[in-house]
């Protein structure tokens, strides 16, 4: 019990779970993962994190670390063995610094993302990093996983919005990187290595983040499209037309619509569902509503003259663009009313949609005759969330077939030079599929960079990548 | 001669240089560092440079990687050991492809700048990066020392344009990345590690990169300031008041104008040079140039009244605008006319900018009184080119003096959680000193993955980072 002793000594006896206490981050929020861990710790500072680091690295006990346990991937929740120790980042959740002269806040790793928005917002400054685990995740784990969202488009991923981390080593060393540099070029980029590598190289403990002027006023459109061709048609026209404004390009096929408007029949649809692709538009605009609802009206009048768009609703007040918005949230909600899914979470170049969604549709068919696609996503970084659902009354046993399933989506997904994980990362979930569907120099420089800095694998072991190859 | 007889076997005799033909490659374009290689060789496509870094590994012969050469330090000449081969990577220029639906160029990395640049014009497109060497450097060393340039505050750093790399590793090897996908999250971010490693971790050969609408119009004023404080104040206003519009927010100080108007007297001043600090302001429209002018009246009109600043001139055309540019682009000619000077190219948080100056030009007074403050740069991305001249009269060995002059203005810019190289990078000018002034962990791990990716030290050695440190 030496370690546990230690542990106590560092957090204190209240900050280091055990048992029943220990249980709820054992498991991911969506029970598909469960683990087992000698402890969970609750260090309260950086220097804390690196005593427990430093005390595990001595015991040689592997560490995983974990945020507002929000991942998709298993990537926070530890092995069955039961040797690790949890760390837990939920303490360290101070807001450190705004600068608005240098437009940057700096917090802890733990703070949760809403937290983030709403310290800059009380400034006066938007953060844009937004997705729909907002109120829960930290925002650690959005660096540690890169998290996408509904903005990308604009603003780029977690790993675009940071400027600076401080991390601490496998070894317990802390890095001191908090600089709020918009340039710096003295050496390698190891902000970039710590951010989405999934607590597998280190453990970032606080952030330097980039601030952004609030926009003056916002707008958003649905619109309905004859063909996926037309929807990636307007996205060409929405850049060229919007420019810099775009924020947002959310695609939704009929059927995810068609699920919405069943299992939520008290939301309104404003178009008819005569179409077999919809996307919601969303632009942002520095000077005046005005501004934003006549280019928005100019773009859209344009489009509907050019046979690009077949109908079109632009939301004429703020309740209005949130109900719309509220139709694409209500998407997975249903997906899982409806039945059993099996979800991808994919990228390819965005000019390879179209045939990339008609080919592997037709696979699917053609492996199991009947399964639903409920395809939606943020068409505007090539990022959909293609995902496929048991055909009506053979629910049983399908998510079994999900490996297959796997293979099928990204066998094509590699023929259309994509990426088999956007934005939700590698975890446990495709950590054994990855060699096989990524460029085998690059599997081997990961490998290499793993083992040169966590030489004893103890980092979230299990994750992303092995320490060793079997041909080492 | 075995190893010169290998490399004609692989790229032809006409491509090995020696002797004479081999020299032009062998010193930097502004004669500062001069070195020896038993070749230069030119491959002409990516297999061959992977055949010729293989057949340098097996002899164990350092390389160095060689784009445009017009680096500022010393980073694309080898040491004087005569040991090396230089690798020329002026052949491997053919654009590869345009993609106008997913918004990508890929080029191979021996393309001259200004080839992308126009390449993304003929398809209506804008590549971005923007630097005053652009009709001569590669995109291949533009990636290899994350170069700036003058449009950064819009749309980032090389690195920020980048979407995949190819790379030949240490071992020969070829890593494909020449994926256009703007999300992918499977594993280790390598593309942000081999930009800005300086040809130190293996040798980028093509790539994707993003490209933008062209805008509708461009506008550009002068500005006047009262104190730098001032400049900053109107940065931050400019930040709210043309939000994403700002692509250009270049400081000049008032001796720097003076210096450009005495060498050429044929320049026009179109402000009376009676203020500390000056600025040129971009911004481009997406929209149209009666707009841009609009918004721009308004921001500059508001600044006025509210005291930010003391006078502007904004060009009322294309001619004008040109010619303002030129007077900032004409300062490093004047710098040099005037005298011997010390250059910096450091960064600072932009909200510490002000004191750093005060502070770094007393503690420079009073190391040696009279010397000349030549300060200009990009003030939106924290980066100033803060150089120094000789008093005037006593130009006689005052570059010997330039590690004195580093070591104060160095000091102060780690007071400030500064950055010593915000664009230029390390190469050798820097590298002795770089462990001085950064992170001792982050020292420590970028050696360790400098050991664990070329264990042999054959990357462009002595640049950088050593692969051994003393205590090793």
């Amino acid at each position: 019990m030496s370690l546990i002793n230690d542990l106590v000594s560092i957090v204190g006896a209240e900050h280091v779970l055990e048992g029943e206490e220990a249980a709820p981050y054992l498991s991911d929020w969506r029970n598909r993962y469960k683990g087992r861990a000698q402890a969970v710790v609750r260090p309260a500072n950086t220097q804390e994190v690196a005593d427990v680091v430093k005390l595990c690295a001595r015991y040689e006990v592997p560490m995983v670390t974990q945020g507002g346990n929000t991942g998709l991937c298993g990537g926070a929740t530890p092995s069955n063995k039961g040797d690790a120790v949890l760390i837990l980042m939920t303490r360290l959740n101070h807001i450190l610094n705004v600068d608005t002269v240098n437009d940057t806040i700096t917090v802890q790793a733990g703070c949760i993302l809403q937290q983030v928005q709403e310290a800059a917002a009380k400034h006066e400054r938007l953060f844009p990093l937004s997705l729909a685990a907002e109120g829960s995740c930290t925002i650690g784990g959005n660096l540690a996983t890169n998290a996408g969202g509904t903005q990308v488009l604009r603003y780029g991923n977690a790993r675009d919005l940071a400027l600076g981390l401080e991390v601490v080593t496998p070894e317990g060393d802390i890095l001191n990187g908090l600089k709020g540099l918009r340039k710096d070029n003295t050496g390698y980029d190891l902000r970039n290595l710590y951010i989405g590598s999934e607590g597998t190289l280190g453990i970032i403990t606080a952030a330097t983040l980039k601030l952004y002027p609030q926009p003056a006023a916002e707008c958003t459109a649905l619109v309905a499209f004859e063909s996926l061709d037309d929807a990636l048609y307007m996205l060409n026209y929405s850049r060229k037309g919007f420019a810099s404004r775009l924020e947002g390009f959310e695609l939704m096929s009929d059927y995810c619509l068609k699920i919405v408007n069943e299992c939520f029949p008290e939301q309104s649809l404003p178009l008819s569902l005569d179409y077999p692709w919809y996307a919601l538009i969303h632009i942002a605009d520095s000077d005046s509503e005005e501004q934003a609802r006549e280019i928005f009206h100019r773009v859209l009048e344009q489009a509907l003259e050019d046979d690009i768009i077949q109908d079109a609703v632009l939301a004429e007040s703020l309740q209005q663009a949130h109900d719309l918005w509220h139709l694409r949230e209500s998407i997975p909600l249903a997906e899982a009313m409806v039945g059993q899914g099996i979800k991808n979470d994919i990228s390819v170049p965005i000019s390879r949609i179209a045939p990339f969604v008609d080919d592997t549709n037709t696979a699917l068919q053609s492996w199991y005759p009947g399964v639903r696609h409920i395809i939606f996503g943020h068409l505007g970084d090539g990022n959909l969330h293609y995902n496929i659902g048991a055909p009506v009354g053979e629910e049983e046993g399908f998510l079994s077939k999900q490996e297959e399933a796997f293979k099928i989506v990204f066998d094509s997904v590699v023929d259309y030079d994509g990426s088999i994980s956007a934005e939700h990362g590698i975890g446990q979930l495709k950590k054994d599929m990855l060699p096989d569907y990524k460029d085998e120099v690059e599997i081997a420089v990961m490998r290499k960079i793993k083992r040169a800095l966590d030489p004893l694998g103890l980092m979230n072991p299990g994750k992303v990548i092995d320490s060793v190859d079997f041909d080492y």
